[in-house]
């Protein structure tokens, strides 16, 4: 019998440690599933048990990779790694990138890479933390790759083309918008959110 | 010593009924705190007391104007009083006034017209009664306006980035959108909304 515990779906089992693509999805996985119940639990409500349930992992799996329930709560309130993805394109072509990094993450990841941001006011002083982390990894960091006037408000209305976008597609469930090839609306609405980077 | 109970702020206590104006305003209020307490709960666990108590009013008031507390969350799940109102300007002018209707209402009113939808994934089953007012009340009616190629397509995005400005400014909380007067934004902003209306 395998003395690990049983691996979450698509993941190969090993009794010696899970090779290192395998240990990234599964962080991916805990991740996921940490989010999903942030987004209708505040975070002091969440146990490590309920995110290991959902995971199909076991709690101390997850103590192992994240070191303690506070720690992985700061991975989840964290904007870093889904910042760089972001804004991983020129400028001139940025607006689509940003488009398609936003349905592509709402349709094969399950993972908006901004969108989260909405479940702040739940969160009670954690939901500050959150905020904090928002404006300085992503609005100020796409500033910064901006020019001409009003560089900063512009940032933070194009990182508001995205969350809206997000919420049509993801909370409100858009039907048009979900019966539309993903390329299709990048076209419709990477203008849209270019306008506002390049003017 | 009044039958009646203490008004909330802003409102004249009067022993026969307030007039309509203030009654109006009261039903306001009771939606506000409705609305409030809706983003960080779910509806299940929601009192008519806990409304009342941060509305200011009593609890038989609030039957006394709704009925019974599943009537006030129709009211609260309805979008149909704000899109009335959103929608409530020619169609070459209809994005800048949309986005002035958004920013005045989180800065005068404390309730964004469409943003409450965004609470969806708490309320469960009722979650999707919002979904389906939201579409028919709001997007639908949106799309009927609009002529052109993929008019359902471009009023779902239209609305997406009223929602995404919205969660911009009231819950991110963008500082430099927060420090910007609003006609300002809506010079800036209007046109992105308005090129998805008119394009």
């Amino acid at each position: 019998m395998s003395t690990v515990s049983t691996p979450p779906p698509g993941l190969s089992a090993s009794p010696i440690a899970p090779p290192r693509r395998d240990a990234e999805a599964t962080k991916a996985t805990i991740l996921r599933a940490a989010r999903h119940l942030m987004a209708r639990h505040a975070h002091a409500d969440i146990t490590l048990k309920a995110i290991a349930d959902r995971a199909g992992v076991s709690a101390p799996l997850i103590l192992k990779y994240f070191g303690n329930k506070d720690a992985l709560f700061g991975r989840v309130m964290s904007f870093e790694t889904d910042a760089a993805a972001l804004l991983d394109a020129p400028l001139d072509q940025l607006g689509p990138h940003m488009v398609r990094q936003v349905l592509v993450g709402q349709t094969e990841r399950g993972a908006d890479p901004v969108l989260r941001i909405i479940f702040a006011p739940r969160q009670g002083d954690q939901g500050d933390v959150m905020r904090a982390n928002f404006r300085t990894q992503v609005s100020d960091r796409l500033a910064l790759r901006l020019s001409g006037p009003d560089a900063d408000l512009r940032a933070e209305l194009a990182v508001g083309t995205l969350l809206g976008l997000g919420a049509m597609y993801g909370i409100a469930r858009g039907t048009r918008l979900r019966a539309t090839a993903i390329e299709d609306i990048v076209d419709r609405y990477g203008p849209t959110v270019q306008a506002l980077l390049t003017p």
